[in-house]
Formats: structure tokens, C-alpha cells, sequence
């Protein structure tokens, strides 16, 4: 069983970090604060027998040996950073529940058959540097990082200097690379961030697939003109331009709500952002996702459609970068199915979801079987500081987290033996 | 005659002050730029025989007595701040003109009946603190300036900060409110900032009347989600209710531009300002100009109930905190004669005109009789790295400001005898 004081005490001790006088916390992908939160947790696991290293990103893993140490991995984590002033659970909830599952594993004497991993993935978030789960993308070896090394935030630093920083080594980064071999199986366990499991009275989604985001970083210039002198009809407003673009974005989102797409604008910025000046350039964020590749692009297509329009009617020029497109990802069956066994084993309220959100588990999920496990999260509020997950959920969902690990480590799952 | 030469070296010197590497300058009202504008033209004035003083909220007045000095002071100025990544002209242009009337006087050897001033006002632009023309309101008394000394920048800078660290003398505001027996008339010489002079062929364009602004801090609080996890039906996208706020101000604007209303949304901010996040409050920034207040009132209400329609429909929450509500502003008719005959002795092209951007002259007409006279800058273009009026242009524009300072105050206008 889950020690439920232990996970509170666990919860309690990440929660000063960088917390906020406003309520919620920023932990921004390779700050500061996220390389004291790695700390904390390294600390822990040593306590719990786990031999640490970090890879060239700064992604931590901890193993434990199996009884036969040669055998692939069984792995489980999350992350620690988190959006601006965002919540207490996203990415925390996944990793404190992973050293619920070892405490147990460890209290109990139980050495399994194949070694145990938890891995801690850096810069899940992009809110800092516009990319996305660079931990993990990392660790699959199958992203060119290089590529992202000079993405910069909005204070002008990079990602290279971010990252450099928290101690990565940037010159080796193939080297966080794993081979598919090292692994049996990677399992994650995160809030929903939707109201989903709420609604329906369920303590578990089995995530079937992950909704990967495509993203765009659009650039519109119009003419920065006096707003005094300058009459309607003369005039380039970018802002009035993104507006008909945003309002656009919306209305290809509601469009697509069948098939669970959605669109969203989540930054702009005004230049030059005065009261009596006609805004002259307009930058933005675009964030599309879903699990129907021809839904994204169909969104993806009315948005273009939009922005040609707007260039003609309102003589401004659109400069569209595509940051992300990539694709919806489907989770293993085998594990999929192990997990639920579990929950009938445990009689617990579970279903099947695709999760709306892409988690470091999409990527994971190219180089080895991938399981992702929902618990509820009030209201569906995340990215938010009123984000919250009962200490009960995170240990329902902790319980089901340990029991598919041993299950997977003990050689009971993953086709040598259905579970 | 007006010495172009002086006028380009004028020019030259003040350049440098606040300039960008990608263009333009910046030159924020009580910033340490505007203060070493202060400091150059300060500087200049005295070479030509001005006695200076500077009022508490930092105003610059420069005194040439008259022959009889007991008279009230005909006075001329502009302002030397400006928006962020402006133009070399607005405001430049009306105090090196003043400059070169004053040259030329002086090197005439003319002493005036009455007594000459230059006033070189602070704070004109509104883009630091959001109150314009700050430095002409104090100087007319009519307004309690404390309203606006806890006014904050984007930074955090109060404007009592600000103008201290400039030197301004705040326990003493109420001293730098003229009495309306020390002047006797006030010029301003201004870029236009439209394209109607040029379109027109005119060089000189007689300002009637003064749209000032109404303005209006709108703040729009939605909820903060996640940007994968929340259906479209489920939001509450404080930047989507923006879009649909920032399109009704532009219909309103152009369902008003028969009567030269105008109305402008610059800036815009979005929290928490996040790729995957979406927002959870915007705040922005409505500009509404014109020079017949029914026009302007039905902007606004047309704005207020777009508003409360947003609110029901998209459950978000507005506050509109307003700035300004000024009146427009008609200049004086005998100063606006004076002009008139003026640019006639000169066989001048010009024209009567509204200026719907705001000026420190709309102030100045509260307590003594005005004139404000325009002059072409290229395709309208103003607040811009752009903006740009020929040294030809500005010469003519300071002949008729010498001209009509003289005609005023040797005693030929305003009243005494028709000029």
C-alpha cells in the first residue's frame, strides 16, 4: 500500500519552490528553481537505494538493480518545471507518486526480476523557450536538439546558456540517447488537466493516445501610425489584423470539437505598445491539438486560409514559423492492458481517454511501450495556481502506478505472460 | 528670414538623444533622455539671451523682455519626449522652430513690445504612464496633477519617481500654474501627422479645433486552463474576448469616420502569456479621438455594450478604469486671423483643419488664446522611426511662427488691431 503521509510530506517539501506572493508557482524549464527541485527529489531517491546519473540534458535517472540486472528497465516518471505562475501537481504529481511506488517497493523487500528506473525529464514545458518535452526528446535520440540550442526566451537568454547552466552537457548531448534494449517499459502518471474524469466519476484514465501539438509562431506587420491623426480607413493595424486571426482560431477549434481538436492563441505581444500609436507588429503563438492528424490540418488549413485573407484586405504581411507538427501518438496495448488488469484488480472507477495534452510519455513511446495514467485534477484546472489533485487520487493513481511496475518488472506483463 | 542652416545643426544635435540601433528614438516622458533634451535646448536658449526657469513639474520657460515688460508674454513651445522607438520630429519640430524664431529676432535686433517666451513642456506623450500632455496640464492649473503622480510604467517607475529624479519640485506643483494675466497669446508649431497636407499641396495647415482623447484602461478576466486538455466549449479565453472587443472598436471607429472620429486599441497584454496556456487575463488599452464629442460618445457606448454582451456570452469579467474624457478643444479665432494673414503676406498654401491627435496647445487654450500650426510630414507617417519633415517644410512653418509672434507681440493682433 501507498504511504499517504509520506507522499504529503513529499508534496509539502517541493511547495516552497519557487512559489509565488500571488499564489501558484514558476519553475521555469531549466531555471534555477527547477534544478532545486531535481536536487531535492536526487536526495530522495538516494535515501531510497536509487544509484543516480545525469544525461547530457540534465534528465535524472535513478535505478534500482534487478535480479537479473542484465534484463531491460522498467521505468516511471514525470517532470518538475512548470508554466508560469502555474500549479503544485503538473509533472509533481507523476514524480512523487513514482517514489510513492518505490518507498513501497523498497519497505517491503521486493527486488524485481528486471531493474526499476525513475527518471526525472527537464524542460517539459514550453512556455520558456516555445519548445516542448525537450528532456524526452532528448532521451529517444530521435530529435536533432541542436536545432533548439538557440530558441531564446523573453529576457533574451538561450536555451543553450539555460541549460548550460543547470549543468547539461551540451557538447554530448547524443549521448542521452537510450537505446530501445536499455528498456522494457516506460509509465507515467499525470493529472488529466481536463475535467473529463471528474465529470464521469472516474479515478483512472488509461490514455490511449496522446494529442502532440503543432505549433506556429506568427509575425504580422501592419504600420505604426499616430492613432490621433491617423483615419480609419488609412490605416495597417496589426492588432486588428491578430484579432480576426484569433477569433479565426477559435472558430476552426469549435468546428473540429467532434473530434476533440483544439485551437488555441496563449501569447501575443504589441509593437511598439502605446496608447496613441496604431499597432505596427503583431507577434503570436498558435497551439493546435488533437488526435486526428486530418482534424489538426484541417484546423491548420482554415487558419492559412484566414491569414491570406487578412494580408489582402488589410495590406499587412503574415510571416508564419512552424515551431512544432507532430503527431499524435498511440500509447501500447500490452501495457494499456496491464494497467487495466490493475484497476480491476484494485475494483477501481477507471476508463479510456486520449489525453489532449503531450506529455514526455509521447516520446518515450518511440523507443519503448508506453503507458500513461490519468487521476483527477479539481475542475480540470491546470496551469493555474488553483491546480489541485487530492493526496487520495494521487495515491489511488500511485497504487496503480506501483502494481503495473511489478507486474512489467516481475516479468508478468509485456507479452512473456498476460497479466 | 529663418536661418535653415541653424535649423539643420539644431536638428543634428538633439538626433543622438535616445536614438536605436534598428531606428528611431525613444524618449519617454520623465526619462534621463527627455532631461538631456532639456538640458541641450536649455542650453541653446540661453546663447540666444533667454532667462530660464523651470516650473515644479519641470516645464522649461524661457523669458526675452519687451519693451514694455509689464505686458503679458506672447509664448511659443512644443515638447521633446517621445513614444517609444518614435520619430526625430514630433515635438522636435515645434521647439527648433521656436528656436529659429527667436534667432532671427534677436539677430534682427527686434525687441518686441511684449515680452517673448519659449516653453518646452514634459511629459507629452502619454506611453509611459498613460496620461498625455502632463506638463502643459500643470502648467494651466485647471487640473489636480496629484491624480496622476502614483501612476506606474511597465517597469514599475511611479511618475513621481520619475519626474523627481528629473528634478521636479512635486510638493510644489500648484506653483506652476499660470495666471492667465502673464500671457497674452500661445503658439505651437507641430508636424501634422496625417497625410491631409500633403495630399492637399498644403503647407501649412491652421489648426481650428483639437479631438482629445477619451481613454480607457480595459481589463478582461477569463480563466487560465490548460490549452490541450480544455474543450473549446469549456473556456473562458480572456484574448478571444479581447479579439471580439478590439474588432467592435475598429467598427465603431469606422461607423464614425464621417465625423473624423477615430479609436485605437495599442496595447494589449496577455496573461499568464504562455504557448499552452490559455489566457487568463488580458489587459488593454482603448484610445477614441475626435473633434465632435456626440461622435466620440457613441464610440463609447457602442463600446460599453459590445462589452457587456462579451461578458454574458463568454462568462469573462470586465473592468474599465478611465483615463481621460476630455473635451475637444476650439482654438482662438483672432490668433487663427493672425495665422491666416500671415501665411497670405507669405503666399503660403494652406488650410483650416481639426488636428485629431492631442496637443500641449489644447491645453494652453484654457487659459490664454491659442493657435496651433501644422506642417506636412511624409505619408502621415508619425510615431514611427519613419516620421520625417523636410528642413524646406519646417522653415516655412517657423517663418509663419516668427510672423505671427512678432504680429502678436508687437501689439498687431489680438484685439488691439486687426493684423
Amino acid at each position: 500500500m501507498i504511504d499517504k503521509g509520506a507522499l504529503t510530506q513529499d508534496l509539502a517539501d517541493l511547495a516552497p519552490i519557487g512559489s509565488l506572493p500571488e499564489g501558484g508557482v514558476t519553475r521555469l524549464a531549466f531555471s534555477p528553481q527547477e534544478a532545486e527541485l531535481h536536487q531535492i527529489v536526487s536526495s530522495r531517491l538516494t535515501e531510497l537505494g536509487g544509484k543516480i546519473r545525469k544525461d547530457a540534458i540534465g534528465n535524472l535517472i535513478a535505478r534500482w538493480p534487478g535480479l537479473d540486472d542484465s534484463l531491460p528497465a522498467v521505468a516511471c516518471g514525470s517532470h518538475l518545471d512548470s508554466v508560469p505562475q502555474g500549479g503544485l501537481f503538473d509533472g509533481v504529481a507523476g514524480v512523487i507518486a513514482a517514489m510513492a511506488a518505490i518507498r513501497t517497493i523498497r519497505e517491503k523487500g521486493i527486488v524485481t526480476r528486471h531493474p526499476l528506473e525513475v527518471i526525472l525529464f527537464v524542460g517539459e514545458e514550453s512556455s520558456r523557450f516555445g519548445v516542448a518535452t525537450l528532456g524526452s526528446k532528448v532521451m529517444t535520440g530521435l530529435v536533432d536538439a541542436e536545432q533548439y540550442l538557440d530558441l531564446k526566451d523573453a529576457t533574451g537568454v538561450t536555451l543553450r546558456e539555460a541549460a548550460a547552466n543547470n549543468g547539461a552537457q551540451l557538447a554530448e548531448l547524443k549521448s542521452a540517447a537510450r537505446r530501445p534494449e536499455e528498456l522494457k517499459a516506460f509509465l507515467e502518471l499525470h493529472i488529466e488537466q481536463g475535467r473529463v474524469l471528474e465529470e464521469t466519476g472516474n479515478k483512472i484514465g488509461i490514455v490511449t493516445a496522446i494529442a502532440a501539438p503543432t505549433r506556429w509562431r506568427i509575425t504580422i506587420e501592419g504600420r505604426a501610425d499616430h492613432s490621433g491623426a491617423t483615419p480609419m480607413g488609412l490605416r495597417r493595424d496589426a492588432l486588428a489584423a491578430a484579432a480576426e486571426l484569433i477569433l479565426a482560431v477559435e472558430h476552426y477549434g469549435r468546428e473540429e470539437a467532434p473530434q476533440q481538436t483544439v485551437a488555441t492563441v496563449g501569447v501575443l505581444t504589441v509593437e511598439p505598445g502605446a496608447m496613441n500609436v496604431i499597432p505596427g507588429r503583431v507577434q503570436l503563438g498558435l497551439d493546435i491539438r488533437g488526435i486526428d492528424i486530418d482534424s489538426i490540418q484541417r484546423v491548420a488549413k482554415g487558419v492559412r486560409k484566414t491569414l491570406e485573407r487578412i494580408c489582402q484586405q488589410r495590406r499587412v504581411s503574415v510571416d508564419i514559423q512552424e515551431l512544432a507538427a507532430d503527431k499524435p501518438v498511440q500509447l501500447d496495448s500490452t501495457v494499456i492492458g496491464c494497467i487495466e488488469s490493475v484497476c480491476q484488480e484494485l475494483a477501481l472507477p477507471y476508463m479510456f481517454m486520449p489525453s489532449g495534452a503531450g506529455h514526455d510519455a509521447m516520446n518515450m513511446a518511440q523507443i519503448t511501450p508506453t503507458g500513461l495514467i490519468f487521476i483527477p485534477c479539481e475542475e480540470g484546472i491546470s496551469h493555474n495556481p488553483r491546480e489541485k489533485a487530492t493526496i487520495e487520487d494521487i495515491a489511488l493513481g500511485a497504487e496503480v502506478l506501483l502494481r503495473t511496475l511489478l507486474h512489467l518488472a516481475q516479468g508478468n506483463c509485456g507479452g512473456e505472460k498476460q497479466c
